[in-house]
């Protein structure tokens, strides 16, 4: 097929050209972007396209101003309105702290979307092949990216969505932005063979072959080695993005549809997203995964990538922590474990002080918004082994039970004491201070001066919603048998 | 961390390992299984494990009936059940045609499912470390896997759903055999340190530094290379997998709804998939590809990779293709568009004859299941036009609009006449043979020949479902509009 009609039928089947329309076309003056410049000015007479040319000069290179005139001279040769601008690439890379590569990037799509608004273009369209594709995914490959990054660029993008320095005007008119790539299953030979075919002298930018760029040692070193193991792995790259970027898609619509039924807009707020406990504990690890990573996303959204280490001790926090317990996420964020929900929110942001949220004991020794009761009952009818029958994977922090005949007094709650210490179960009857078993246990610091204690006599019966004292355990021996539960009132 | 405890924290949180477990380990004699050998016996103490050992002697080098002994021996040191067998490897891969790394392979898990059935084991325990883990994903990116490749060996397997020279017995107690790899977050070189640290003296296969195989040329050569790119590039590697395999886990149960919905089973039989066809038009093409995958998995069980090409072929075909025609996809199945459906099915499957699924002119001159239509009309009130205001991808095939005035005779239906031509709209009038054209739209060849046409006089003027002819297309000087309709009755 004639490269022309391979385009326009790859467009179309993507949904980035249709008959009509006003296109921006990106061009530096090397072998892509000429060849995209050409093809794209020959379907424009066959399919009524409106087109326009846009450069940036990044002055970078002696011989840069000269490729702005000859792509000036390229339009104008076809007739086509023609932008252009310089900038100073060195001085944005060193005010923004951003490599060379990225500066230039930032300027040449901030200065491409303000032309394209400018002039009401539906489109940006740039001149990346398949062999870019390659190299992009390879890219991600290398650094770990996940079915995001390794689906490499899409053909068509909402560059409104970028960080770039310009931003859509508010109001009318302000749709998506597209940026479109009708050349992403173009082989670069395919494109040198065009030119050729053209008589087409496109300008070769010598920088491309700079091995300090990382782009560059992909193209002229690693991926001829890869070809040593598989001699087609461009194009086996290539398609391998194309069905990676639509599980991608898929698999962001399987998310959002999760997304919404475990974190329902009524409970979120700006500053904190809100999972209900009971729900999170019966997901799957992948599917707790990408709704923390969705959190974190939504809280911290000029975040580019989350951390996976401290993710991944997150998910596996949630599923086995107790109430009252947290652990940091990432970029300043927390993960906080509530009787019946967990909590992502900014861990610079207040403590909350008491109340519903958790339990404290105040000056007058009530516990605002919060209650114990205490019951008789065997085993078979208690809470604990109830929700351990209904498969929970993990019984409520909020219920315990004891042996009633090894209490020395009467129950009561109060604050901990300076130095107190405790049994805690499963240390083997060894002691230690409640205030250290508190740090062990992550409960947050402001919590931990007030935090509940049921005690009986002088001894510590339970830290609340923590950790039974050992003394007081149910055992074989045992014939009478209190619940106690703190709950919210 | 000691080894000990990491090996058993990932074990327990991913489900691999729970005490009192019976497993079979299958050990080698090299340094990763001499490892996990020890590791797990120590393990075994405190948790109560039952383990047993096993170990194949592929025979393939001079030295394997030493390294049976060697594993029997450590076993025995251990006080653990040995079971070994010697394996003709070279004959299996003859006989099948494999390679001698896939002999290697399945005759090395038909033993070990075997055994592991024979001895009631809970689990076949494998020494992979996250270095295998490593190269088993570059492996799958060099051929251009999907998600499920990308995801690597996932810590518990289904080895029951393997094609072994096993099957597990039918009925009572056949539930999944899991394979399970506990140490597939540990690094070669903490095996390698664990060994030297307890003494243990691991057989080295000097095969393992054989560049004919792919995994060492990978091992050895390229991900050496690699790692001038990213030095952190096997731990890199290990945990995307792990993070693809979940992804991969959530977006197969999004098909598997999908599949649910758009194939219910009550539509299905052995020998082909059908899909209702408005349905499959309002789908996106990631979806589009997944179910076809999914059917060609369905009724191919045994295809190991769905090639990608005609696959890709398929989906972008189905969007656009019209009822009668159909297209091939792979290892012998084929794609037909019905009117109200597609379908895929055994390409050597006997074509239907007539009847319900499509229209085929009798000997009596019928359409035997179906009826053609004639209605007055206008533009604003038609079928064709009311269907695409709503949106639909393509209007219906089956009704088109004509202009009255244009039409010779009353209108009848037949089946084409030997040589007999008509003017395909689009053509600019140019005319076709009716034979030809029925080709050219990859009309079912048995289908052919009884194919209705609607004409006037002697004149064509509709090749149902397929074409209107050029005389008969309703302009801006038509007064008069004529709807025509095939329909099943």
């Amino acid at each position: 097929m004639l490269l022309q009609a391979q385009v326009w039928d790859y467009g179309t089947t993507h949904g980035l050209v249709s008959p009509g329309a006003r296109l921006l076309l990106a061009v530096s003056g090397g072998p892509d972007s000429l060849c995209l410049l050409d093809v794209m000015h020959a379907l424009a007479g066959q399919h009524g396209l409106q087109l326009q040319v846009a450069h940036l000069d990044h002055q970078l290179r002696p011989e840069s101003r000269d490729e702005a005139e000859f792509v000036r001279a390229q339009a104008a040769a076809r007739g086509l309105a023609f932008h252009v601008e310089a900038a100073d690439t060195l001085a944005l890379a060193s005010s923004r702290g951003l490599s060379i590569e990225e500066a230039a990037r930032l300027a040449r799509y901030s200065f491409l979307a303000r032309v394209a608004r400018q002039i009401g273009a539906d489109a940006i369209v740039t001149a990346h092949t398949s062999d870019d594709q390659a190299e992009t995914v390879l890219m991600h490959f290398l650094r770990g990216a996940g079915l995001a990054g390794l689906g490499g660029m899409r053909p068509r993008t909402d560059i409104a969505a970028w960080n770039l320095d310009w931003q859509p005007a508010p109001g009318a008119g302000a749709g998506p932005l597209w940026l479109v790539r009708p050349l992403l299953s173009t082989t670069r030979a395919d494109v040198e063979a065009y030119c050729v075919e053209h008589g087409l002298a496109p300008r070769r930018d010598e920088s491309n072959r700079d091995p300090r760029f990382l782009r560059n040692r992909l193209r002229h070193e690693l991926l001829p080695e890869l070809e040593r193991y598989n001699p087609r792995i461009r194009s086996v790259l290539a398609r391998m993005a194309e069905v990676l970027a639509g599980e991608h898609a898929m698999l962001a619509r399987a998310i959002e549809a999760l997304w919404q039924e475990m974190a329902p807009p009524e409970m979120q707020s700006e500053a904190a997203v809100v999972f209900d406990r009971d729900q999170w504990l019966r997901l799957s690890v992948p599917e707790q995964r990408a709704l923390l990573r969705q959190a974190v996303w939504r809280l911290r959204r000029s975040l580019r990538d989350v951390d996976f280490t401290p993710l991944e001790a997150a998910v596996h926090f949630s599923r086995r922590a107790r109430p009252g317990q947290g652990c940091d996420l990432v970029a300043g964020l927390r993960l906080s474990i509530l009787p019946d929900r967990l909590q992502v929110e900014d861990a610079t942001a207040p403590e909350p002080e008491a109340g519903e949220q958790w339990p404290q004991v105040q000056a007058d020794g009530s516990l605002r918004g919060w209650q114990l009761t205490v019951e008789a009952g065997q085993a078979d009818s208690l809470p604990v082994a109830k929700a351990a029958a209904a498969g929970q994977q993990q019984a409520p922090g909020w219920c315990v039970r004891i042996d009633a005949d090894r209490l020395a007094g009467p129950l009561a709650v109060r604050a901990r004491r300076p130095g107190e210490r405790f049994q805690p179960l499963g240390l083997g009857g060894r002691s230690q201070k409640v205030s250290d078993f508190m740090i062990n246990q992550k409960l947050a610091q402001p919590l931990r001066r007030r935090w509940p204690l049921v005690v009986s006599g002088e001894a510590v019966v339970w830290v609340a919603g923590l950790r039974l004292d050992e003394r007081f355990r149910v055992t074989e021996a045992t014939r009478r048998v209190l619940v106690l539960c703190l709950r919210p009132v």
